[in-house]
């Protein structure tokens, strides 16, 4: 059976990362991948370097982007003194399609999980609070998922950027 | 919006032209894939030309393989006299787990459909009728999907097949 085949195998579980593919779903993928046409394949992998090749994350806020610093970041048209805090590129993107935020964002790639531990240094906090010494920002929006570790984050920062006398609210999404 | 960067819609192309990933799938897939440890990426792409270099189409059956001719064909286990047809590897893989079966297999990869310009010559039913010519084959099982192209498949292959004299069962399945 060719899904025994060592090399079929390493597909599959590269598919397995993926988030929302289980192990059929991974092998149905690979078994595409394997018949599909040649160039198929080929772009295929060419289009994952690619894309990691030119997207990186922002010095500043952490965001993806293929411009360092990314445009929001940049714009004089985003209000420098609103920042949201999201766990995910994937947050800001849901707010950015709301269209009517105005502020600037903070990417932090993941939640508080103590249990795996993921505490405020492996997170892009201190980032964060350095960037908020500078005084430019008047008022944080957390806007960390919906979960255990969304909420515990929230509340963490909730605490740490009060005392720094900066207004913090909370928008739970996800 | 980092969706809208050229690599980054390429990369989600790719996804999308995976069986079963729409529009939204694709851009969640890509996203993980720009935002996972860059060793994830390399590797994702790496096992994609991997497994594609390391498996072909027997010269046979036509089905998956990393040894040409594949373990099935060259097995002097499985009998030579009975051959059953699917549409797809995953038609032949599902008939394994099985385990009963214990002929050999013949892979078409795809099924008639002349809307699309799908033709006896576009799939591998020459190389399946020279296969039955040389005579080691008795019995042929058409195991062509449940839709309307496989029952159209599985009409013309009764017919071509029943003319050589050789006895052809129907046995749907997908």
């Amino acid at each position: 059976m060719i899904l025994q085949s060592p090399p079929v195998e390493r597909l599959v579980e590269a598919f397995r990362r993926l988030p929302g593919i289980g192990k059929r779903s991974a092998e149905r993928l690979a078994l595409h991948v394997l018949t599909a046409p040649s160039d198929e394949a080929q772009e295929f992998s060419a289009a994952i370097l690619t894309a990691r090749a030119a997207i990186t994350t922002c010095s500043i806020c952490a965001n993806l982007t293929d411009l360092d610093p990314c445009v929001i970041c940049t714009s004089d048209r985003r209000d420098a003194a609103l920042l949201c805090v999201v766990e995910r590129p994937t947050g800001a993107m849901a707010i950015e399609k709301g269209g009517t935020y105005r502020g600037r964002y903070h990417v932090l790639h993941g939640a508080l999980n103590p249990l795996e531990g993921i505490g405020p240094s492996e997170l892009h906090i201190d980032r964060l609070l350095r960037r908020l010494e500078s005084g430019e920002v008047h008022e944080v929006i957390v806007a960390t998922n919906a979960t255990a570790e969304g909420e515990a984050t929230a509340l963490y920062l909730s605490r740490v950027i009060g005392k720094m006398g900066i207004a913090v609210s909370r928008i739970a999404h996800g």
